[in-house]
């Protein structure tokens, strides 16, 4: 997941406005009583056993840790979850075309359809050691929080709910998606939308990294790779050749002048650049890898538009400039493509995500982030990402670590509001 | 060597001016009647003798390459130098402390003294294989005609000489150097003129390369490594901070509208760019390599003083609209500086080798380059680089060949204006 720093607490107003009806009579049939719900005895019983073996869920976060599961080569770790939703009375299991794992636990009915999701994929490359050290409360190992958490919590919620005989209307898919991180660029949750369930899903819970918080705001990206070619030369013999490096540069330079909103927020980063092979030869290619992002899919398509058009310009005043021989050319291309969306605070399901956190004692916390939200979110399904309880550090580094302090706190907001979304 | 490719073949106005004098009564005591030395008996003997020895000078020149001397690594094929000068008959033969190799042929005094030179240097790396295939007139390996064949041909100066007892007024000293190519920076020639022979040289005359040219006017140059570096960040979450690749762009874009004068010749090349590392991570650093030419001091001075300037103003300007954190810091690192200069056509030396290659019946081609000769232009003592004859290809290649057919004119050439610059 990869998480923005624009973490808001609710609001007295917000709140009121988030938790209007969610304690009341129903307006809205999505709308639950969270507080009555959470002091039904099947309930009641699935919160004690989670909280009870929070242990048990630990060492299964560890066990899913130890498989690899690299950017695109999460298969060996999809096999051991597989397995691990047949352990826990999952039915179903299967792995689809794009490698997400699902698993079924009807309702009364099919519908109202919750997926409740967790991401198998991490950044780091094959031949990290993935061996988990626990030092007391403190788990280490890369991936640990973002997303072992995640896949060890919902596996938690399929056993309490079969353990306690947990009844919902509608049925719950337990799905372990691929390709959330970085160039897996949400192929995962693309494929689990708009090809395995499409058309199925009413609304959508991922449980990604560790703490309380509710993700409401996806962030939407756009990422290029963006390269420059002509003929090269010497510096001084050919000097008057289109150099790629001064397009580069050119367009850098435009790309730094574009004002962007500050709210929605959204933002632009030329990350990497490179070209040329010699100090004294002009380049024959030159490089660059930029990221946009907005909480706003307008914003982000406006600013998408803006920097092509200063890319494609550079090229031309580079062009256009110079004395001789042929012009450089420009390729384009997209890396990345992450639909930005949002789901209200005033909708049903965040008013019942409010009310889950009220009624468990932790306080509502918004933030925004980039994670398999934003797929459905950009389609117009409530969808969240929560956290999975504890507190983790350094996610995406090889020191990343999990503190399981009191993190049943976790496991037990998942699977109140897992109930409470598939009523 | 670096040749430019402005070639001139002198006109007819030029020539005149040239040769004025030079086959008449002399004006300026560095004046030589050529015509007339070319018809002494044993400066004819000289002439005669390396045009009959020339496959004894290819052999030279293959066994001399086939010893390496990359950038900073001279000393092997130094040793072998200096032992083929005792060969030759040169007297006092040594290696300086910057591993350039002297040999020296007195005259009947002591001045005017000529330094009659070849650079011992390649541009190839430790491991390139410099075996050299002969097939036909073509002898193919890396640095055979840059600067192998210069080796050779003084080396066949110095043997003509000795065998057939020209006499000169003033004494040469032949020198292998160290350090002409690329980050070498000219080492070896500094070190020539600025201690080894420091206030002793009157002339000097680099044999580098191929074919029949005369370069007169030494192409400066100044070379930077340019850094910018920042604290980095988050492209999203820390999205406001200065850019070291945003203040390289804006510092490229202006570098590459700056105006260089046509003539004399000036020039920019951003030769090498790079920075960061990650697509969503705003750079810790970027970096660019440039360099800087003009065939005049004044020229690269005045466009030195713009790029540092528009360097420095791409700094402040990315660090005057961040929005947080630290500013960038900036390192301008100088890893090049070749002085600008030129002997003037209208100079005795010039004549003088004007009238040896009209005398040979070669015409009288000019060009710019740089090469060891710079060094002594700009400390205004007269100064050419010449080429060593036949013809070369891909230099500064591994696929480098050298043509020898009628190669004896080159060694004709420098054996005659050798001897003529030690009158």
């Amino acid at each position: 997941m990869t998480h923005g720093p624009r973490r808001y607490v609710l609001s007295a107003g917000l709140l009121a406005l988030a938790l209007a009806g969610a304690g009341a009579a129903q307006s809205a049939r999505t709308d639950v009583d969270v507080t009555a719900l959470s002091n039904e005895l099947s309930v009641r019983r699935a919160l004690n056993g989670v909280r009870r073996t929070e242990s048990d869920t630990i060492r299964e976060q560890i066990r899913i840790c130890e498989v690899p599961a690299p950017p695109f080569g999460e298969a060996p770790r999809a096999r051991l979850y597989a397995n691990a939703m047949r352990e826990v009375g999952l039915a179903n299991v299967r792995i689809d075309a794009a490698g997400n794992v699902l698993g079924e636990r009807r309702g009364r009915a099919q519908r109202p359809h919750l997926v409740l999701s967790a991401h198998l994929d991490t950044v780091f490359p094959a031949d990290t050691t993935v061996k988990v050290r626990r030092e007391g409360a403190v788990l280490r190992g890369p991936g640990i929080g973002d997303d072992c958490r995640g896949l060890a919590v919902i596996l938690a919620v399929a056993r309490a709910m079969r353990d306690t005989g947990v009844q919902t209307e509608g049925s719950i898919t337990f799905v372990g998606t691929v390709g959330e991180e970085g160039l897996g660029d949400l192929r995962g949750v693309k494929a689990l939308f708009h090809e395995t369930l499409k058309g199925k899903v009413d609304r959508f819970i991922s449980v990604d990294g560790d703490g309380y918080s509710l993700t409401n705001v996806g962030v939407g990206s756009r990422r290029y790779r963006v390269t420059y070619r002509g003929p090269g030369g010497h510096s001084y013999d050919d000097f008057g050749r289109a150099s790629p490096v001064s397009a580069l540069g050119l367009s850098v330079a435009a790309i730094s002048r574009i004002e962007v909103p500050a709210t929605p927020r959204t933002t632009r980063n030329v990350g990497r650049v490179g070209g040329g092979t010699s100090i004294n030869a002009i380049p024959g290619d030159a490089w660059m890898e930029i990221d946009l992002r907005s909480s706003d899919e307008d914003a982000l398509s406006n600013l998408d538009a803006k920097v092509k058009a200063a890319i494609q310009e550079a090229l031309e005043v580079e062009n256009g400039r110079r004395k001789r021989d042929d012009p450089l050319i420009l390729m384009v291309e997209p890396v990345g493509n992450r639909p930005a969306g949002r789901t209200a605070v005033a909708t049903p399901m965040v008013r019942t995500a409010a009310a889950v956190l009220k009624t468990l004692g932790l306080p509502a916390r918004f933030d925004e982030g980039s994670t398999d939200a934003n797929l459905p979110m950009s389609i117009g399904i409530p969808s969240l990402t929560v956290g999975g309880g504890g507190s983790g550090r350094d996610a995406h580094s090889p020191r990343e670590s999990f503190d399981t302090t009191d993190s049943w706190k976790g496991t037990q907001m998942v699977t109140l509001l897992a109930i409470a979304l598939a009523r």
